[in-house]
């Protein structure tokens, strides 16, 4: 369903209309007046003849149109009514300003949820409740009543901004209008009871002036939303950046208080965002701190940096910012060197950071002259140019202007760390994205080519339908597979479990022993006992016949101790690796299946380390995620010792996944541990999956 | 040697006077003019006889006084015969303001060698060369050519900056000015080739005005000086923060040919300015981030923080901030909250991060109620106002003054949030911090925080001069102790060595293995072979008397195999535990003695896990250290485990520190590996102490 009526209304009903402009009834009657909306205003209140020089209506019923959107700028009962009668005129969409919803609680929620079904059923969408409505300055839709379109004069520009909180959708809108960005959308939805911020970011992306997407969500109920918003934004070159609030649990349980919010495990926010390519801002200054970079419409080939400063200090400064953000320093090529020295005073360095000394004072055109020979090293990606003090004697405008000239020559990012408010000016007018450090200017060019990296890997990916729609289900019983079944319907998939036989007597066993030629693990194998060796049910390093059929024995009878019936013993060949690593997997209710991988032994529980990825993966993204984790060096080989098998481990993880998508949502979890790993291959030693019951 | 002559000289002489206040050797005659130094000017030009204004010498000689100070604003051989006519004439400072020395290589270094051994035996102490001068604006000694006074106003204030660097001078003190903060000292010392910036660090901290010192270093040449400051400062509570610029490889490339600085190993570096109580920044914006709330003077309690904003969503950012930056929120009383539930409306959260909503819209004195009854709560150690949205309708300079005066009623940090700049002005005016963000803000408050952890837990201490006396030996010849002798020189200062005995028989390693009752390790015991298990001689697990023989027999034939005399095998008991971890010690040529503990194992390259102490240091210093180790959760217990013994592995790291301390220089390092660890002690299961030869 379009989301047109929203953002590009033909006529707009204000239900509640206020003749006073600072009223939340009147604002958006000033605002669409004030910022070209060039449809029809229709103000609904019984008492006036006008509102604000338009003509009133006396009820919604009244109205001698049917207007594509309406604003319920009243509150309580009064809106709850008003929401009805839009629905039954044929409204297409209306805002919902009203709070006191979902975000006080059940009743709340289930009010909304009436609603939405009551306006559906009539073909009309909803924004909010708890909304401060939308504003496309595009159109001049503004159906806010935010006072930052007073504080903050509007201008429409390349950057849309949507958000849940009110607050939250104007906030990266003052930054950057104060930073000279126009900003075209800026939505907050509230309490997202039908429209979400992710459908309505499915829509504005699809907005061809738009280049730059940011979002703020307190929850994330409606990933397929995203997702495609996210697949639209990397077919049209728009990044997206979102900021997912609540990743700590005073957070979550404030966004709960705030937006009635529920809480998702936070690293799985991560993996889904990541999996999208959409880039996860820990704060506000993340979210808008690179935005005149995206807006340039680069594309960094590399990560590489040159530095170029009048001062010695601030080149030190600046490699050890790169250095912390994880942007190298480019290695200029012998002869761009010797081009630099020719250029640069004798005392200063023509290795990169480039120090082109206070001679920049008696020599105004160093910029004009240095730029273009390092801009034509093919190794470097990017540029910092840092000019910590200017002023009187020094000609900044000119560095300005030639750096922009530069700057438009190559294509290639070009930033300014500049402490004085005067210099950053010179250079922001040409064009050139200013910051007042070399800290800032470093975060927002590692954030910028992280981000391309990001959409470079990203292939999106739907969601696992069937499985979310189990979701619901989660409270239902479940029980575990035995773990000879477990590493069966895994292998089946591809993982290598470990070389076995179920035994139903001791001799089995004793023949399996004499055809393995190797030491045996035997375990009790039941549904019932998934976790046998806190029973003593497993018996270690059996080489010879004896002492198998002594376990065997003493299994069987441990598990009739136990009141269990002999299901039979497994007997798995002792088997040696180099690292004991972990990977399982579950469903998660809202984003489906997640699959999770790290290492392993009996320290992972207090020292964690780990990572998630979410089906479907392949072994790049699973190589991706291992070079993340800590114990990432033993995948490129320590010690002299063979790398690790990655791709091994690429398999089995991928074997948990298939198992979790293929069950559609009646496999709920799965553990394989340890799987044991060693430069070629690795094995299941143990797994265990757990299904919903009645399977 | 007093620095009085820099700092408040009576008069001042400036070789290479000009009479163009904005050449070098004018500029410093304007400043001296402008900024209200009361002394005597005394300009030497031997072409003009008045230099803006004020009569002029020919030369040094010449002058009718000796200057207490003089500025050398000639280059070139013209300076080094001014530096010498100086000395000559009895002048007690001097600032070099000539580059070309140290910072172009050994020749350079050299000269400036000569030249402080010239000056000090004249008893002339030199400032320089390659600086840009020193300000001092308490008493209008301002013998710099800095335009950043020109750029950014002056005005006398509480805060001192230190740096080698001219730039980096200037920068922190333009930043401090636009925020309105008052700078007395701004010296910038450059090549540091007699007065360092640590020594005027020790000087400036003196000044009873100076409430807060910003350094930057590119080198620590000096770091007596900088522990002396820091006590100064500790004694005087004035905090310091340091920029130690150069912690990446290309970071410290950069500042080798920028100040000539030397490397030192980064982490030696974080672990001494730890110990003395000095923050360490990572860049400019540390340095300065701060700086408001170290001038408030607070005492802060602890590093509990209670949020309060009038967005839902500003709460949930704030208290994620919150959480990556290490702040708790507090826990307020039931009796708080329920206040809390008095004043606010329904629909606001009393629980922190307190949400007052747009209630304030209606009720513009909520704050004035608000804050008392949080300020009250014994719990909450520091207070974030965050107020995204204001202007129209808000009556933000009331809640200004409201904020106001509660911070000075509490007496406990207070900062706001507010992206706006107008609402910033407005509290800023009233003495309250103010940041454009919630992630802002919550780092200054943190690191103010730490900032008084640190100093609480830092009790300074002198260095260890023999050892540093013998820093320059550096490249002498070494050799190892054998294992016996090195575990033994340990145990003498508190180790636990694993229990063993040195035989020169095979029948006495059969009456140790009788009288352990456990089984035994042989090993090789050679000063000539330290790393034995590399030669196959060493055999473990020997539990019977015909093992011990054989493997005695192997190892006795296999050292001697190698060429060397056989000097005894080493039985030691097999002695089990719960993790193996490293402890050794160096001798760091500019800081001495340096112990290193961490997790062991044979990944231990590759996943380094490790902390640094500089002795001498107490078992709550290791506790500290092994608190911020990936393996910190097994000294607390992990999966019901007893925690690993802290105070053993205190034991251990202090005997290295001893030996390292005892050794006077000549022990140059020792390894301890593996310590193993468990919840009752710590063994030294080997060790190895290297020596300088000729011991």
């Amino acid at each position: 369903m379009s989301l047109e009526a929203l953002l590009a209304p033909r006529s707009v009903a204000i239900i509640g209309a206020s003749d006073n402009a600072d009223k939340i009834g009147g604002r958006p009657i000033r605002y669409l007046q004030e910022f070209g909306f060039t449809g029809r205003i229709l103000p609904v209140n019984p008492g006036r003849e006008t509102v604000q020089g338009l003509p009133a209506y006396p009820s919604i019923a009244d109205l001698p149109e049917v207007p594509d959107a309406a604003i319920i700028a009243v509150a309580g009962q009064t809106a709850v009514e008003a929401i009805e009668a839009c629905a039954a005129k044929g409204v297409k969409a209306a805002v919902i300003m009203a709070s006191g919803f979902g975000e006080t609680g059940p009743e709340g929620k289930a009010e909304e949820a009436r609603l939405r079904k009551l306006a559906n059923a009539a073909g009309m969408r909803l924004v909010g409740p708890n909304s401060q409505g939308l504003a496309n300055f595009g159109t001049g839709a503004i159906l806010s009543f935010s006072t930052m379109f007073i504080e903050a004069q509007p201008q429409d520009g390349p950057v849309a901004c949507i958000s849940q909180s009110g607050a939250m959708s104007v906030v990266p809108y003052g930054l950057l209008r104060e930073r000279g960005i126009g900003v075209r959308h800026v939505h907050a939805t509230g309490n997202d009871c039908d429209v979400t911020v992710s459908e309505l970011a499915a829509a504005v992306i699809q907005d061809p002036d738009v280049k730059l997407l940011l979002l703020y969500l307190e929850t994330l109920t409606d990933p397929e939303h995203l997702a495609r918003a996210a697949a639209i934004g990397r077919e049209r070159g728009v990044p997206i950046i979102a900021l997912k609030s609540g990743r700590s649990q005073d957070g979550q349980r404030a966004a709960a208080s705030h937006t009635g919010a529920i809480a998702t495990a936070d690293r799985v926010v991560d993996a889904f965002l990541e999996k999208h390519g959409i880039w996860r801002a820990d704060g506000v200054l993340d979210l808008v701190q690179a935005a005149e970079l995206y807006l340039q419409g680069w594309k960094p080939a590399g990560r590489n940096l040159a530095v170029i400063s009048n001062s010695g200090a601030t080149c030190v400064l600046a490699a050890d910012a790169a250095d912390r953000a994880g942007l190298p320093l480019a290695q200029l090529a012998e002869q761009t060197e010797a081009d630099l020295r020719s250029i640069l005073p004798s005392f200063a360095s023509a290795r990169n950071p480039i120090d082109i000394t206070a001679a920049l004072l008696t020599d105004s055109g160093l910029f004009s002259r240095v730029l273009p020979v390092v801009g034509a090293d093919p190794a470097v990606d990017m540029f910092l140019i840092g000019i910590p003090v200017s002023g009187r004697g020094y000609d900044y405008p000119r560095f300005a202007s030639d750096t922009a000239d530069f700057l438009k020559q190559s294509g290639k990012p070009v930033v300014l760390a500049a402490p004085q408010p005067k210099v950053r000016a010179a250079f922001t007018e040409l064009g050139v994205p200013a910051f007042e450090t070399e800290d800032e200017a470093v975060a927002a060019l590692a954030q910028f080519a992280a981000h391309h990296e990001l959409l470079a890997a990203s292939r999106g990916g739907a969601l696992s339908r069937p499985a979310l729609a189990t979701a619901e289900k989660a409270v239902e019983e479940t029980a575990f597979l035995d773990e000879h079944r477990s590493l069966s319907m895994l292998e089946a998939e591809g993982l290598t479990g470990v070389e076995r036989r179920l035994c139903q007597t001791a001799d089995e066993a004793v023949a399996f022993l004499n055809a393995a030629d190797s030491p045996l693990v035997l375990k009790a194998c039941s549904a019932a006992l998934p976790h046998k060796s806190e029973y003593g049910l497993v018996r270690l390093r059996l080489s010879d016949a004896a002492a198998v059929e002594t376990a065997f024995s003493e299994i069987k009878a441990g598990v009739e101790d136990l009141g269990h019936a002999f299901e039979g013993v497994l007997a798995a060949r002792m088997t040696s690796g180099e690292r004991e690593l972990v990977v399982g997997g579950r469903i998660d209710p809202v984003f489906g299946p997640v699959v999770m991988l790290g290492d392993g032994g009996i320290l992972v529980e207090a020292m964690p380390d780990t990572a998630l990825l979410l089906p479907p993966f392949d072994e790049a993204d699973v190589r991706r995620a291992l070079a993340g984790l800590r114990i990432a060096p033993l995948f490129e080989g320590v010690r002299g010792k063979p790398p690790l098998d990655a791709a091994a481990v690429a398999r089995a993880a991928q074997a948990v996944g298939a198992v979790l998508a293929a069950g559609e949502g009646r496999v709920r979890s799965i553990d394989v541990n340890p799987l044991l790993v060693s430069a070629e291959g690795a094995v299941a030693l143990d797994a265990l999956v757990e299904v919903a019951q009645g399977e």
